[in-house]
């Protein structure tokens, strides 16, 4: 093993010298997504989404997968054939290839387990673990709100990921699974150092907004942005003179790309752990929150 | 991919040349263990166990599993600390690394769903399709009854399908997972063919015996052999020759393999379908059946 738990794939180094990146992702009715309330066919495109953004923040191509279901024994058929109609579009988008499966029947809810496999480009992985201080923190799309649809609609940046890693610098990236905090925060761990988020540019979702509205008393929009988590979107470490040209070029604007903007919202440092600077340069800590699972 | 699903694993080819066997089983409580009578120890061995049986029905060395699980929020840790203890020393004798996972707590039963990577032999992957008239069915083990305890602790035969595919001339092979008599009717599917089995020469476990004796209103030891599945032997379709050098020799009675006879126990057709063959020599269809998923 080359790389192995604690990044969003593990690397396998093969017998014949070839490198296999893998990653897996259980998703469960009730926490993942609401099956009384949602098509199927967006829960697939989910199950299978999450795992290629786990790819595309470790910059490797996805290139099988193999899907397991525990489906409720009534209605169980319809739907399974309803999630692969939602996942089926997804993994030809990205010539994905279904290698295999395991359906099981029971009494329980729904379940969908995927292991994805992936290759890394000759630029090699993109780890955690290689932020430097000074590098600028970039983040791909915008943040907050998922949960009102985006959690089950997103595009994993797989695209994106694979060109900026081959045609730029970039030092360490992650995809935002639980939150901006809270994945920045485990970036960081991995990297040994700190960060500073600038947190009035930090891009938020109008979904953000959104909640907000709908609930005055509730979070802010930007605490919605550092807290949701659920948007699939990239943080990356890039050195300052390549952020900089990454931000004038803003190559993911451009065709085949759907128009994902790069925006800087922040710098690496020595000093371990998070810290928010305000519109005033003050800076404070910045707590790392997010979805974790919670156990009694 | 060089071989998709209906086999015991997928075979991937990376763009590097290498090929990676990959294959994913679920488990849930009710169906394949139930929690509250188990020691989760014995679950987690079962979990691993079942992949490595999968590898091992393709002739792939094992290299690597990634371990998803939904764990019940009440208690979900300790479960998987002990299932952890289960499966450690499974991996370690097979020197399977644990490549990553993914830990969900919910409000439903235990899942555990395990995906394994392999590498085929020089020799090359193990197929189900390889079948031909006249080889011999060849199975390692005995079967029947594996419900009263074989099918948590059975060790999986990886190490014997790797002497064996590499030593022997093998044409095809198959664990049996959901019944003797269900997997070798999918064996002679893939391979386009039909199987004598000569009911007669089965090897019957002692649990089959039991079960009967409990039960004796119920199946035959014959019929438990033939229909209960889990027993995770592989059924090998070996020609004539090389079946009987291999019946001689009975490799997998020396060290280091722990004393697992070989049986002869009917022969490979060309005529589509299951039979059996009595004492008498007289033929009579073979309906294969095992456990097979139901949804209504």
């Amino acid at each position: 093993m080359r790389l192995g738990p604690g990044d969003d794939a593990a690397i396998l180094r093969l017998g014949d010298g070839g490198q296999c990146a893998v990653t897996v992702d259980l998703l469960t009715d009730g926490v993942d997504f609401v099956l009384r309330d949602t098509d199927p066919r967006r829960i697939g495109h989910k199950a299978l989404a999450v795992n290629l953004s786990d790819l595309a923040a470790m910059a490797a191509r996805p290139l099988a997968v193999v899907v397991a279901l525990a489906l409720p024994r009534h209605g169980g058929l319809e739907i399974a054939q309803q999630l692969y109609e939602g996942l089926l579009p997804l993994a030809e988008q990205h010539q994905v290839a279904i290698a295999g499966g395991d359906i099981n029947s029971w009494d329980g809810p729904l379940v969908i387990s995927i292991t994805a496999l992936g290759e890394p480009t000759a630029a090699g992985p993109l780890l955690r673990s290689g932020a430097r201080p000074g590098d600028r923190i970039l983040v791909t799309g915008c943040f907050g709100g998922s949960i009102l649809g985006r959690h089950l609609d997103f595009q994993p940046r797989v695209a994106e990921a694979l060109h900026l890693q081959q045609q730029y610098e970039l030092h360490a990236g992650i995809d935002v699974s639980d939150g901006l905090s809270l994945d920045l925060g485990r970036l960081v761990e991995a990297s040994r150092c700190g960060a500073i988020v600038d947190v009035g540019r930090v891009p938020i979702a109008a979904a953000a907004h959104q909640l907000t509205l709908e609930q005055p008393a509730g979070p802010t929009p930007l605490e919605h942005a550092l807290v949701d988590g659920e948007d699939f979107e990239l943080i990356l470490a890039v050195p300052p003179a390549e952020a900089q040209r990454l931000l004038v070029h803003q190559p993911l604007l451009e065709a085949p790309f759907p128009s994902v903007p790069l925006t800087d919202i922040g710098e690496f440092v020595a000093h371990p752990g998070l810290w928010q600077r305000d519109d005033q340069g003050r800076i404070h800590p910045l707590a790392p929150r997010g979805f974790e699972h919670s156990f009694r």
